[in-house]
């Protein structure tokens, strides 16, 4: 594994207000790193992310419980990681990463896991899919958490969170998700080039300290709100999912479904919230 | 299939600047559409991606290009769209597409595709994994293409990508992928919630044209550029790839070794050339 970020060189060119020809400069800089991330189970190859390198543990341990494989940390009996120089192959370029999981006695991957929706869909014709068939949500949902948040507090997230990006801010290219107390306090906050993989470091993150389900807390994200992050949130027990920028569609019905609170266009001072209203201004 | 933007409540709240209570008003609020699209090839589930409905055929072959499977649109002998109202099974509830793709005859899925690269990974102990691993790239690259590209006109690419984006303009959620001439010319311009089928649309768009490879021209996605968005632009032959925000690590890598030229933080007169700068400043 390397680190989270990577120098390159770079031509920087600039066009001057008036016209006439640019300048440009050659000079040095960082960059977020993006590497692959072999996420195995018992053997079995599951899944593999792009992400930035760092927290690969929390990250495969994130991923499983939003696929709703893991629940408690019991779930889990080891995660051991291989960087490709562990093992002594020096031929290894060092450029990819498998994180080994061996699940607990009768912990299992169910086969009705998201990535095989299309082979068992209803309808040979067609392939029938709906939320029903792509959420691997059990039916519990988050309505009777009765956390509550203040649009004051919810104003300052924003800022708490880029203040804690410490990769973002030397190279312009992560996403974060921060966990919150409903009192604003920042808890935990992880980057990286995806946001599905920042969510679900988070997530690992509170799996081995035993605070799952996250009742009370909000999550912010970086960029906008999609369908995967609110399943991520309401699988992980997050009552409030907040994002910089635009809900999708579906990202809307699945957080109704739920009974997430769906807060997006959080930009200081004013925001949109999109479902579960009733944990905002009460 | 439902359309490109879906309509939602959302709570409006704003705070004022001197402190005191929010002001809050519900009104109708136009979101991105999100839905799973399925992508068969010959009857077998190849992917699901959550994408914005529309160009869906489009999408399924430039997925295609994509994992270099598809090199003219002589290799396909058919794609079939499935919304769930076609084969008249009315408990659908019309959230899911299915794309039915059927190749000409000859033509095969490679066993050496990426999503299988952890289940042929070298190491059993670790899994091998490379650039060369995960990369689904030929070893012919984009360094022949003479194509040369000014600052002058880079530097008016995003506003021309903005102007063109329809649906972003009306909801804030989308991200975009514009194909353009040496000239700055826009060719062809799509929207989707992922920046990835974004850049496939475009692409199945082309295949269908007639125009791949598309040498001499210059993409410009959205927000930032992934190992993967790099990938996408050399199997399509696109000799320019640029972003408006952060190249990560492995996309300069794989740009530098593919001979594409990539541009990051694009943004009006001030550009960063990661690789291939030649192009630029010829």
């Amino acid at each position: 594994m390397s680190g989270r970020t990577a120098r390159r060189r770079v031509l920087r060119v600039t066009l001057p207000d008036g016209g006439g020809p640019g300048n440009s400069a050659s000079r040095g800089d960082l960059l977020a790193a993006e590497e692959p991330l072999g996420i195995r189970v018992g053997g079995i190859a599951l899944t593999m992310t792009m992400r930035t390198p760092g927290d690969d543990i929390e990250l495969a341990a994130g991923f499983l419980v939003s696929e709703a494989v893991v629940r408690s940390p019991d779930d889990i009996a080891g995660i051991k990681l291989c960087d490709g120089t562990a093992c002594g192959h020096g031929d290894h370029d060092g450029l990819g990463n498998i994180a080994d999981v061996t699940l607990a006695a009768g912990v299992t991957v169910a086969p009705g896991a998201r990535r095989n929706f299309l082979t068992t869909s209803a309808c040979g014709v067609c392939g029938k899919t709906s939320i029903q068939d792509i959420c691997v949500l059990p039916h519990a949902t988050l309505a009777g958490d009765p956390a509550r948040f203040t649009p004051e507090v919810l104003a300052t997230l924003p800022e708490r969170l880029r203040g804690a990006q410490r990769v973002f801010s030397r190279t312009g290219g992560l996403h974060a998700a921060g966990l919150f107390t409903a009192e604003g306090e920042l808890i935990a906050v992880r980057e990286d080039v995806g946001r599905h993989n920042a969510v679900d470091k988070v997530v690992g993150w509170a799996l081995f300290e035993g605070r799952l389900p996250l009742a009370g807390c909000a999550l912010l994200v970086s960029g906008r709100a999609s369908f995967e992050l609110v399943q991520k949130a309401v699988l992980a027990g997050i009552p409030l999912l907040a994002a910089v920028s635009a809900p999708s569609s579906l990202a809307v019905d699945l957080a109704e479904e739920a009974g997430l609170t769906l807060v997006g266009f959080l930009r200081g001072p004013s925001m949109n919230v999109y479902t579960g209203a009733h944990r905002v201004l009460a």
